[in-house]
């Protein structure tokens, strides 16, 4: 049960030109579901992409990246659900390689111009025969108006396919900016989530798009959770087939602006919906932490409320028992935190004030609030000029049965 | 449901002598249960205790540091349930020292004499009144044999009584060591757990009783977690009443040993009793990392997995879906690793080999650990000599309705 979610309906997904979409159904892991994505690139588009920092990275994280670093132009994306190619060694590398190669000989262009992405299983072999096979099929089904299906194929447990668009004026032009991503649960990006793709038709150089990239992924993949859980694959890909003739040349230009702004809002509303469809999620959780010295220990004490099982539980229950989010305040590492000084807002509600119980705080005001589908925790730590917000979901019985059920 | 835990029969605590313990029903949460524990310590005694590291420590903390750093010699140990009288500012330090202010009365002893302790819901107002008028009984109860009923009353979420005993020859003279502890959820300690007492009756001088306690600590409640929240009032005290006559006067000294191996024993076995009886429990996990460069990332990367909700639902369903602990192993911030050398066992299965799937590996043989009610998750790192072993439990539907309905 997603909180305040509803597929997009495939009107609302405005094509990019300049790519081109086609799925199948490869029967990866389960026979007669879409499972296979590929995306054809125009020839003078730009890629950027960001990866999990996870350690034990994917396969196909550490082939893209190759791929990407190799300097050749991309011309394809090549993503598949149902098994993660990761914790599988030299012969995992080799399967996302042969899976590259026949995507290249499909489309007709080198192996370097080919981004392979993967999600699923963790440590179990890639078929990647079942995936070459599945090719024909999604390449014949290759179109610009086919986000919908996309979406769709790249799902594991999400309930609900993600996807945002949007477009932007600029004189007599129109560029048009949309983007898919899927996750449900291992949930906490790190450099951005599994998987998330934003296409526009800017025309926007490498080196932009990449600093574009980061600005986005850290404001929308890099501040949700779900269950604190780094996934292997983590991918947040950019892409800029520059189809519009609109060129976007330094990060100055008022054309700029407005299309950061826009894949900021697309980037935002994508990753907030992998939050609303959390893994058995009844809740969405807005954390911000305000009057900190600096961004990160705001962002380490919203990451404690965010993560904490006894929060989380608390929010299922509709139970205001907002002690736990001072003990969660207390052990986030800000080692010499003034406690005294804190405030603790539920929405517009003062729970604690100076570091203890607000005395005109009533419990029927926080049952008020938590009884909501969506909830604002607002943390005042009085100690400087920094914020930052988070997003997460509450901690259900089926984020336990999901997960205790994954491969049956 | 605990983990192969039973509780102590009276018989199995062996009284220390010089310490004596009395229970009342105060009523603090609720009427009808023993949830007042007091200990008088003769005179001679010493008491070395740590504390929480959460910057909300609790009133009680606050306050029985504040008693020990005075260098009175302590007389009595005062322990609440039902409140934990944290997360409320200085009100609550005013309640706390109502209730060591009505012990000091009690006992004919001065105020810092005495160290206070509480457990319970957070950020709710002490009720100092019906504690102090609960003394008189608790009091009338002070007996030497009477660890049973204190393990009872410090209970919270705890389905079982936690207590432990040893006795130890020394030549003619017999040493007792004897101890109880509670904790079932909010388990991650940071210098020790909430609650646990251990107590001898041989004669310690404070510094050596201090060291001794933390190396107890480090080894036995300092190495569980439950659920990663570390809790605002943990406490482990360790109580020397010298009532024996038996004098330890140095480190280096055989009767040191022995004693430390006795109380290393106690300890260990209290916090491996709350990991057993963890809110939901059904298995008890150990998690030991080799190989490592130092203890402290051989910690780190048993703690991201023993946090992690994937991991701890997949334990619960008995599935050998074994690369979320890869992926565990792969977030824990040990940024130089290279997963090419890491081995992974489940008890004596190989199931990882050099950093992916072992090619021998048969589900089958996983299949058959996951069953087990005890399980060992073995890490081997290949870069270094040091290792560590932490002990968890999973995460069943019990941790979330445990948790969701706990005030109610």
């Amino acid at each position: 049960m997603a909180v305040k979610l509803l597929p997009p309906t495939p009107e609302q997904l405005r094509p990019v030109p300049g790519l081109e979409l086609g799925v199948a159904m490869a029967g990866v892991r389960k026979p007669g579901r879409k499972d296979l994505l590929l995306m054809r690139l125009a020839e003078g588009g730009t890629v950027a992409g960001v990866f999990t920092q996870n350690r034990f990275c994917a396969a196909p994280v550490l082939l893209a990246r190759r791929h990407l670093d190799s300097g050749a132009a991309p011309r394809a994306l090549v993503i598949n659900t149902g098994n993660a190619n990761a914790g599988t060694g030299e012969d995992g590398l080799r399967r996302a390689q042969t899976v590259c190669a026949a995507v290249a000989a499909q489309l007709g262009c080198a192996v370097e111009q080919v981004l392979p992405f993967s999600t699923g299983v963790i440590m179990e072999p890639l078929p990647a025969d079942r995936i070459v096979a599945g090719l024909p099929a999604a390449a014949a089904d290759l179109r610009a108006d086919n986000w919908s299906d996309a979406a769709q194929a790249i799902m594991t447990t999400d309930t609900i396919p993600k996807a945002a668009s949007r477009s932007l004026k600029l004189g007599s032009r129109t560029l048009t900016i949309t983007g898919i991503a899927k996750g449900a649960g291992m949930i906490k990006p790190n450099m951005a989530t599994m998987l998330g793709f934003v296409a526009t038709d800017a025309a926007v150089p490498a080196g932009l798009l990449h600093s574009l990239l980061r600005e986005a992924a850290d404001a929308s993949f890099n501040s949700i959770t779900v269950d604190g859980d780094t996934s292997t694959n983590d991918s947040f890909m950019l892409i800029a087939t520059g189809a519009s003739g609109v060129k976007i040349a330094s990060a100055d230009s008022p054309e700029y602006a407005a299309l950061r702004d826009a894949v900021m809002a697309v980037s935002i509303e994508l990753a907030q919906a992998i939050v609303r469809d959390g893994e058995g999620a009844t809740k969405f959780i807005t954390v911000t932490v305000q009057g900190g010295r600096d961004r990160e220990e705001c962002r380490r004490i919203g990451y404690a409320i965010a993560h904490s099982p006894l929060v989380k539980t608390a929010f299922f229950a509709s139970d205001p028992n907002l002690g736990r989010i001072l003990a969660a305040i207390g052990y986030a590492g800000v080692t010499d935190l003034d406690t005294s000084k804190v405030d603790l807002y539920l929405d517009q509600v003062l729970v604690a004030r100076q570091g203890g119980r607000n005395p005109e705080y009533r419990e029927e005001d926080g049952n008020a609030v938590m009884k909501q589908p969506e909830i604002t925790v607002r943390v005042d730590l009085h100690r400087g000029p920094a914020e930052a917000t988070l997003w997460t979901c509450d901690f259900s019985f089926d984020y336990v049965k999901i997960n205790a059920e994954y491969r049956t």
